[in-house]
């Protein structure tokens, strides 16, 4: 299955503009055969906006974008993970991802769990117990937003749930290149999977965005690599590669749980 | 605190040449100002040896080599972390290593709990629920073993019992670079930790180990970075370091164990 990832400037306070853009990459996304568009967090609304921004901009995930996300994903025939401000039905705000498939089926949606810092926590509620594990031509798919996938527990729950693939949308920023350039490989080599972060670039009010977004394999390969600039990247992934490497690299099969009490 | 690693081929099946050369290297780390001298996984007997010369080798805790290699820390006032194959009472073999003090004071005593594959499988019974936590120098010091440290588990449990620094001797071999180039520094940044991953270079048997031994820091930099050859390598450890990184990384206040029950 080949994927696209699209790194770039975010446009904040854009959606009009940032579905325009999410439009053209869909469509040459498409044309270059890939099968699904993974776009960084909070891709529609930009990140860095403020909870004033944030509150105005929410939406529930059956909502207009989501519906103008799908048409896209329709008219293009390409699936697509895509950022923005989660409004609730109680209304609290999250920081969520949607998975909307190539016939604008919406698949899965994904709270984030693990909010960073002042910046996230002055503006959304933290997910909870939801890690849903989709389907996509026949890969097994997990969801989560950047600063979850730092900690080992989040991947390695998608990877014992069955994940073959893991979408990260970031929003990476300097002085954090190690978590692109080290902590993506290892979760991906650790736990046996595909791993494909999505990042920004560029910057956002005060903030430097790393890039560098990439596709990391479970054989410790990796599959697409970004440097700072915008960016439409591919990678094939490769189901017979990911079966090779399993079979030598035995990680799941060889845990203790029983040993890991104290994590919990 | 300055550590030192000593990277080595292994020379199996003798044990009275490997203290020889223990003797030697502590003496010079000693002088050179190091408090720690770290050697690889089974030191003291060689790794690849095979279960009968494992049976034949096999000591207690405080059996003769831990009294050599403990007057070897007395003479040079240095502290040692050895790898050596242990008998326990009930006669049970394991793949363990142990902690002794600039006094010759035995600290601890840590056993793979971690197997890897036939080869560990086909001499060693596994270790249980003890992994201790030791003080050296103001310093709080887990261990692990070679495979062991590949399970982010085992070091989280390590980190959340306040480990600064974590000590695995190993006997990491081809095509396996990635461990060494990659895990380990992902290990001591994802748990803001020291880790130091003490590996042969050289072969033994059918087995060509990778070196590239390393002292990886809290902030995603390398305290020591070793190559193919045989290395007696320093590291500087910084508390000033550690703390600073601990202040802006902050991985383990911001983990959601309630989320983690998959894991266990």
């Amino acid at each position: 299955m080949r994927i696209a990832l699209y790194q770039c400037p975010p446009l904040p306070l854009a959606p009009e503009a940032n579905l325009d853009r999410l439009r053209q990459r869909a469509a040459e996304a498409a044309l270059r055969g890939a099968a699904l568009l993974v776009s960084p967090e909070m891709f529609l609304s930009g990140y860095n906006i403020g909870l004033d921004a944030v509150s105005a901009l929410a939406e529930p995930r059956d909502g207009p974008w989501a519906a103008r996300v799908a048409e896209i994903a329709r008219e293009n025939g390409i699936a697509i993970l895509y950022g923005y401000p989660e409004r609730s039905a109680e209304g609290a705000i999250f920081n969520s991802v949607q998975l909307v498939d190539a016939r604008g089926e919406r698949l899965g949606n994904y709270r984030k769990t693990h909010l960073f810092g002042e910046l996230d926590n002055s503006m959304f509620s933290a997910g909870g117990e939801d890690y849903p594990l989709l389907e996509l031509n026949g890969w097994k798919l997990g969801m989560l937003i950047c600063y979850d996938v730092e900690f080992p527990e989040n991947v390695r729950r998608l990877a014992l749930a069955g994940a073959d693939l893991v979408l990260v949308p970031t929003a990476n920023m300097e002085p954090y290149d190690f978590v692109c350039e080290v902590l993506v490989r290892a979760r991906a080599f650790e736990n046996q999977c595909y791993l494909a972060y999505a990042n920004y670039c560029g910057g956002e009010g005060e903030i430097r965005y790393c890039g560098l977004s990439s596709v990391s394999a479970p054989d410790g390969s990796q599959a697409a690599v970004c440097g700072r600039e915008e960016t439409l990247a591919f990678a094939d992934l490769r189901r017979d590669l990911l079966e090779k490497s399993r079979e030598s690299i035995t990680y799941l099969k060889d845990r203790h749980p029983e040993l890991y009490r104290p994590l919990v």
